[in-house]
């Protein structure tokens, strides 16, 4: 038996436990939404009317997040069709990828609840940050190992991975450099991640 | 390399993601149902009874939530049965579906405790007309998209999938209005909408 | 096209939405453990162990939950590696049994703090009887639905899958009536849920 | 019908259920990372940093666990490649070893709370010595049951997954001897864990 195609494993798995995580940090996010304590009888709809209005933030960081997470998502997906196999490299680093996946909905509880403040906020565009730079590294490593790549994609395709997930790293640096002044307006920044990952659409130049 | 065709994407992982936040979604749900706080151990059975009593509303939201998102679950299924591929608009279609199902949990959480008042059901209310919206326009994509259509599915059984989020739209919207008189009840309309989905069982016309 | 044929669903989405809930409702029961609330610092190792030694219920009561559970996932695949197709009534009967699962970490969690009054664990020991029910009566439909059925699977095996749930009904009836006089101890019954599962093998009569 | 091989399961379902159970108890771990309290508005970003910086040790306790549980679920994915299908035995082993997956938030929540206390970090590194356990016995026993195996994993191949959970169980018993001296220090050693889960590469000798 080969000693090196035996340790390199189908993408089935890989998948599945990362179609896991993403479904499950994506659920989650919901918890960081908060149910009012309990509210007395008299007045209960104006009170729930001004609560739910008080949570105008929290729901706008966890729409934000959820799509952010469902590009990131995309995003595997598509770099998980251009890859054949996967070897112990790319799986740590995946399993690493998917620790701040899970991650994220701490990190957005904190800036639901602390969204004025650049410490509240700072966590979230940090953690995106290191996702953008998990992924580039993913991409960077199977252009430098082809025969991971399914025959079929160019390095063309690749190389496209690479760059979109460079661009995410300067909107996360860029956050982080808004945070010093503006906080709250920050990740507004973010909006743009769902269409970098669909510009393009990974297409050959022919 | 077509650059369409690259691009598109086959549905297992779409399938599987959905899966995942259905299933966590519908799980999730319990935990509006509370724990009784620690209760003294004189008369803890008579304490446990009015406690489980009291339960009465949050379990009958449960149970309702469970088998509306069940049945718009099984609607998802049948839709992705008529789909042989996914492209960029559907994929996001998706993504933005999936985030009013995670949200559920909170929105019947919220009904579960505050079921009297309109602030408090009227939420789950609009959550549930977007998901029907969100369906609605999904199958309304494959209608004018036959290329993305299984062959052996006919527009009949699409443009059938789309009536009948349409009527779970109008079933929404009644129970809206009716919100403003007797919040408490008008969620039984929801009742309806596992009969829609199962009506009619997307038979060809022959 | 067949209209009967086309309602009609492969298993795939059903046993991946079954496994799903089922990971999830058993990961859950994790939370029915208390974390200690602040401890001070001076005795913390002594505060902490008695901590430990009072859990030991609630630790028990997780570890037979998760064995139930993975014992009703144990009977849910092998009913489904019976089952070629799946229709409507089937896949509601799904839903409505997947609901009792997920329901299991709220009754367990009960049942773990006031293990020592019949109201905290009777919810937990009707959970475990509607699940029961609708297993069994999952194998008496497919029993009466031989169509449903793969050809190498024989009446005999799906008579003994009903059996068995059967079996399960008994136990929780009897554990029901002991929680009347004993609610401590009426739980250890369930200890034979795994055994009753595992026994016979589903052989053939040859 | 093969009364034997009837009972003989494939392997799918009981991948799925343990990618289900391993994504969402890494997920879980989330939970361990506390959201501050209320913070009022003065200072709020000095309070704010200064709680990030008391979170240091739930965070290093996150990162650690995260990725011990991806260890693994990468020796659990490699234990299944060498498994052609499964006995009631091997099923139960794994949902006993699944329960003590499960059970590593509860677990790793409290060495995060108090991870300057034995009796904060005893009952994680139990855990984890019963993880070890669990797969050096289920690596024993398709070791002893060659019909499991697929043809072309050598019996090499095994006997090197179940020296490494070998390794695993006698670094979980050094930490847990370390614990009555170094408590806080005792659990650095399951950094080891991760590098013995990629030593060899479960290479045939040739």
């Amino acid at each position: 038996m080969d000693r090196n195609k035996e340790f390199d494993l189908g993408t089935g798995r890989v998948e599945a436990l990362a179609d896991g995580i993403f479904a499950f940090s994506m659920t989650l996010l919901v918890l960081a939404i908060d149910i009012p304590e309990k509210i007395p009888k008299a007045d209960a709809n104006q009170a729930l009317l001004q609560h739910l209005i008080n949570l105008t933030p929290q729901l706008l960081v966890y729409t934000m997040a959820f799509i952010v997470l469902g590009s990131f998502w995309m995003g595997h997906q598509k770099h998980f069709q251009c890859i054949k196999r996967v070897d112990g490299t790319l799986l740590w680093n995946n399993i690493l990828g998917l620790m701040f996946v899970a991650l994220l909905p701490f990190t957005t509880n904190l800036a639901g609840d602390y969204g004025d403040y650049q410490m509240g906020i700072l966590p979230m565009e940090i953690n995106l940050l290191l996702l953008g730079m998990f992924f580039y590294g993913e991409w960077s490593y199977i252009i430098s190992h082809p025969e991971l790549l399914k025959k079929e994609i160019d390095a063309w395709t690749a190389t496209r991975g690479k760059e979109k997930n460079a661009t995410i790293i300067v909107v996360s640096m860029i956050a982080i450099g808004l945070s010093f002044f503006i906080p709250a307006w920050s990740t507004t920044l973010y909006i743009s991640i769902p269409f970098i990952h669909m510009s393009g659409r990974y297409r050959s130049p022919k």
